[in-house]
């Protein structure tokens, strides 16, 4: 566009054009974008990343920008919909073409590796701090969405991958005492940190939670407190045993020598693990089509009858006060 | 959900599920939203408003929550889409009951108005300036969508209401010179702040756009600016008579008075007037039926060949140069 002189535009032009390779997008030449649902429904979903609340400042920009797409990946994934693509809506403090031009790079090869490509966007300036929202949608056949409620008595707890590890990394960051009992290991240190900056979507498991979970949602918030959404959209409670929480090596080693804490762990924040319930006689089909479709998936308690709280139950099946459930904003 | 402990959850409970009344919201009680297209094409566009940027920090908090939402209601209407839903992400810095309550009331009021309810969203805290996005959508029959792009040389420019008002508004809330020209004439001073708070989407007109306009998009970064992409979308250029663009009254009298400047007015922003492009020879029926909607339209210049930037003509057909086509972020 050669009349074009507007900063935002050239801004967009240069960072965010390259991405937006759906032809629904228009090249980000238009106003809006067009969403073709062909059959299915559309499974739509928004999460919001701020500087210094859900990453830190001197995180690298490419990792913002995947964790801003991935976090909504996550949710689609739970929810058992394939990514079709997403807005984003960018509020920057200053027009700074190292930081943009990374983030766009991240952005770029996660859209394409998980097949979602930009759609359109907005950006806007803003005196606090960057703020990255973005809207992501998926597909699922007719109905087939998979809700938080649904879960029946009976059904077994299951949650992908591993618990704790990025308010590990969160802590470590902020020189907790992680940090110092990972001192000389560097690489569980990484690990660490990097589950912190860049999460997992489960995208590989969402066929198999849209044929086999009865509900699911993803643990954004903490274990603790996801579930007891859960429950609660299901109108039902849990007993989960915590020797059965999976957690990596590194974790692990933290919990052992006393630098980790299960019931803070299990509270925190940024895992985004899928959290799904799966009938009892179905669980064996689910843990194969699971362990082909690539991802670990661990039973971690049972669903039952009854309105309380979800209970976490220690190796003597006592229930295990917690301080606080999950994060929370307000 | 008793279950339910968290501050952020109780905030969206109280002020945001009243809102949620489209089946596919699930009562807000999911991670995702469900869309059905419905044989249609989706029509999805976002735009973010940010405090001391795009509203000014004592704005009431109904209008700003009214003009967060209208903003993507003009960008649907000029797409010549049919409002079906939205999602809200709302940054803020505190849980500011009262502000909180009057936010919602003016969003639930318009979303009711204009036929478009709230599917789900996202709360975070940010400690900078309150942040709304919103992303909506709306459904236009299969292709029907009318681009930036399609304004052919002979096409007639037309715009919506009133240009300038809002920039005005803005000025007299900022103290300008205006202020002090409207200081005996409270109502056109309301007027005109009431026009910057609270656009005014032109929904009613989407139907019209979509069968007569060949290009089409709101002004919300001044005429001229927005002019200036819609014929570069296009490659096209056009020439407007500066005579024939509509002001207010009250914009009238501040021109008159030398109190405001049209060329800032053209180049100033928070329009939210659908600008579009009509062949010459359905002029008349288009006019025609847009005022059976309700919605006036002026006539204000012509579409030509060329690749240069659209002209600004005096009453004596001279060229007009403007400080600044447009308001940009960056």
């Amino acid at each position: 566009m050669t009349h074009d002189t507007s900063g935002e535009d050239s801004l967009i032009a240069r960072y965010f054009k390259p991405l937006a390779t759906d032809p629904g997008a228009f090249g980000l030449n238009d106003d809006a974008a067009i969403i073709k649902a062909e059959g299915c429904d559309l499974v739509v979903n928004t999460d919001a990343i701020v500087e210094g609340v859900h990453y830190l400042p001197d995180d690298p920009p490419d990792t913002v920008a995947r964790k801003a797409l991935r976090v909504n990946l996550s949710d689609l994934a739970a929810k058992g919909a394939v990514p079709a693509g997403f807005l984003l809506t960018l509020a920057l403090r200053e027009r700074n073409e190292a930081w943009l031009s990374a983030f766009a790079r991240g952005l770029g090869e996660d859209a394409k590796s998980f097949g979602c490509p930009l759609l359109g966007g907005d950006t806007v300036s803003t005196p606090g701090p960057v703020m990255i929202s973005i809207t992501a949608w998926g597909r699922v056949p007719d109905g087939r969405m998979v809700h938080r409620f649904g879960a029946q008595p009976g059904d077994r707890v299951m949650v992908t991958g591993t618990i704790g590890d990025a308010s590990l990394g969160l802590a470590i960051l902020q020189g907790g005492a992680a940090a110092a009992a990972l001192a000389d290991e560097p690489a569980a240190r990484d690990m660490l940190i990097g589950r912190y900056r860049v999460p997992q979507p489960r995208d590989a498991l969402a066929g198999v939670v849209r044929d086999f979970a009865t509900a699911s949602m993803d643990v954004s918030d903490g274990l603790a407190g996801d579930l007891t959404k859960l429950c609660a959209a299901s109108a039902v409670t849990a007993d989960i045993h915590l020797s059965k929480v999976p957690t990596s090596p590194a974790a692990a080693s933290l919990l052992a020598c006393g630098a980790a804490e299960l019931g803070a762990m299990i509270s925190g924040g940024d895992d985004y693990e899928i959290l799904c319930t799966v009938p009892e006689s179905r669980c064996a089909a689910f843990l194969s089509e699971a362990g082909r479709a690539g991802v670990a998936v661990t039973e971690i308690g049972v669903v039952m009858a009854g309105a309380t709280d979800p209970r976490f139950l220690d190796g003597q099946g006592q229930q295990v006060a917690l301080k606080r459930l999950s994060f929370s904003h307000f």
